[in-house]
């Protein structure tokens, strides 16, 4: 390794076509190219009202507390379990896919009680079964996935939040892998915190949390702040609530930095601050209505050329995601050699699976700048190529052909 | 703001001479704009392992678990403090600084009981008195902060580590101002976990946390890892240990994902990434000595100046960090109004300061890519400029002739 520890960052140029990280917009890179400014310089708080602004029209809100957080999805993910849910609240959590399960173990971690919505992967939960599991359990916080990469499969949320409401429960969604691909459609769904990444179909790269908190979460939230350490001069009046286990997910103090109080807590991570701002402006510029179409074509596309193959989906088209498409491997097929020629022949990366589904489907995503014909066509025809050749009977050209019949809307 | 809400990224070309973040190495954002690669891509992971390679030189050690995480510097702070800290264990920390009450503050929030060795800011503790109170409290764990920008000082560590050891102690190093520009001795001084971030001396953005672990507390931290949710089957035995209450802090989890085993935790933040591989590389090229002088050099050349115009520096020679020097701000002098001249005269962005030191000192910076003659030079002219320019009795180069006497070693 020693000789080329001091080698310039050369990464192979290959089509990312799993289910995340994808390749990254070109424009993203070259913001992420501008130098930095001080956190408090007035370039700099603009840049961070800017990015406030674009995402509200991302995430389809209103909501004020739009913003960062520094740190993977993940980390998003536990800023707004950590920040909503007091140890020994009661959380209901659906449980049908890889990310659903860690939202449980997040949740264990911080003292919920924790009861779950069971399903099969690649099943989802009806308003109705969530509705009387909230009666019946009648939790602090409901949580879910809306898509689950691990399942393919998108969870319906119309009318979710505003049920939840209804019953005094704070509602938790995490839109990791659908936020640029389908409507994330927040205040309509009445949602209060939802929860995304830029590396998916926003089409930035890992490392940065998208977070949208409602006022009423983010009401919450403030009342279990406690004045710090070194700032206590006996005056004040300390909450009640229990204080927020970890300091660098604590979104009072995140909101009160994103504010115009602008206090004091981490340094913004200025380049992926760019970084996100950009990849914002991309989709706004496009269009969500337009990139969400970009999108489902391509999954459609993927989906009729892996027909027209004879393969078999995952899952069902109903709750198809936009952005990852499951394919059942063949018998007497190799799933991994498939994806080592898919990498090796063409450089084009496509996904295996967890749990399950480990060794049963591959994962073919179509996310953000991939999500276009040409990336389709290429993958679609290399995929075949590399399956004929591994045995399987095809008549070369069937796949491409039906994915040319979705674009051209035959 | 929506004329601006879609215009490029485009910040002005501000020297940075505060206490961090710092402008950026070109070359640093130069390989943040490579494309991405899937996360257990060969490439992906050799690029991980170099830059854990890469950073046990930066470190000073042969520890192998050396590595990134994916948040600022804060956070690997907490993924240090809230792995090694089980809720009721007790820590002594030094509290003579802003960042010195941050490791109490986080610390309290994992439920830690908190000893704190206090002294007024701008001193330090010695060897001896570090032990006396180790022998008295017992703690687990004993942590402080190597430099702390708020005071301009650094902790002297000799032995510390060490003596940590015999007393059966964990001990804890927060370097995030420090590293790369003065000695951060890990294996000299023997201490377990020592944390920085990229965005002061290492001249890469804020965004990346730096940390390595000995082998010592890697095994306190395996010895708390519990089979996740999901993968339990009845068979393994469970840590009586109390579970690490962070699941995206978990080091345990974290190790496991750069080690070899490469068992998935978050998705890795791959331009940053990058961005440290490329600071390590820039570090070692110039050779670690090198630059501890350069950062000497510079802080020197900027006390001197300051000295030469009258003007009164903050804490002692003797433990003054590298990197960051504090001058009182004179009687009848508006701290804010020379910031605010130095920025808008001259695009030079000098710090204020924090807590007992509010509007008493400045804090200018010489950090990474800035610790060089030049930006000393235009920085103490502007400064010397400023001064005069509101009323303070300064013979017009005096200041730039000290800084040069510096470098010329007179």
């Amino acid at each position: 390794m020693t000789g080329t520890l001091f080698s310039q960052i050369n990464p192979p140029q290959r089509l990312l076509m799993g289910p995340g990280p994808s390749n990254t917009y070109p424009r993203v890179l070259r913001a992420m190219a501008a130098d930095m400014l001080g956190q408090f310089d007035p370039e700099m708080t603009s840049y961070m009202n800017e990015t406030m602004a674009l995402y509200r029209d991302v995430f389809m809100t209103k909501n004020q507390w739009t913003l960062l957080i520094n740190g993977t999805a993940r980390a998003a993910i536990e800023a707004a379990l950590v920040s909503l849910c007091e140890p020994g609240n009661k959380i209901l959590i659906i449980n049908n896919g890889r990310f659903g399960l860690l939202l449980s173990e997040i949740s264990e971690r911080i003292g919920a009680e924790i009861v779950t919505l069971d399903y099969p992967w690649g099943e989802v939960a009806s308003l109705e079964e969530i509705e009387q599991a909230i009666i019946k359990h009648e939790p602090h916080i409901f949580a879910c996935v809306h898509g689950d990469t691990s399942t393919t499969t998108a969870q319906p949320l119309d009318g979710v939040g505003e049920m939840c409401r209804k019953y005094n429960v704070y509602s938790y969604v995490d839109a990791t892998a659908t936020l640029g691909a389908m409507p994330v459609a927040t205040d309509q769904w009445g949602i209060d915190i939802i929860s995304a990444g830029l590396q998916k179909s926003m089409g930035g790269p890992p490392g940065c949390g998208l977070i949208t908190i409602s006022d009423r979460a983010a009401d919450f939230i403030f009342s279990r702040a406690h004045v710090e350490l070194g700032l206590q001069d006996g005056t004040q009046t300390q909450s009640q609530r229990s204080r927020i286990k970890s300091n660098y997910f604590d979104l009072a103090m995140i909101m009160n930095y994103w504010s115009e109080k602008r206090l004091n807590h981490h340094t913004e991570a200025t380049s992926m601050l760019y970084a996100a701002r950009e990849a914002a402006c991309i989709l706004l510029e496009e269009g969500l209505a337009n990139c969400f179409e970009r999108h489902r074509l391509a999954t459609t596309a993927i989906s009729e050329g892996a027909r027209a193959m004879g393969l078999t989906l995952f899952g069902h088209d109903a709750t198809r995601m936009y952005n990852v498409t499951g394919i059942y491997i063949p018998n007497h097929i190799d799933g991994e050699q498939i994806r080592a020629e898919m990498r090796n022949r063409f450089e084009i990366e496509i996904g295996s699976a967890f749990g399950p589904l480990k060794g049963k489907i591959w994962r073919i995503g179509t996310m953000g700048h991939n999500a276009r014909p040409h990336k389709v066509f290429h993958t679609l025809m290399a995929f075949e190529t590399v399956l004929r050749r591994a045995g399987l009977d095809i008549t070369p050209g069937k796949a491409i052909d039906a994915a040319f019949a979705v674009y051209e809307g035959k």
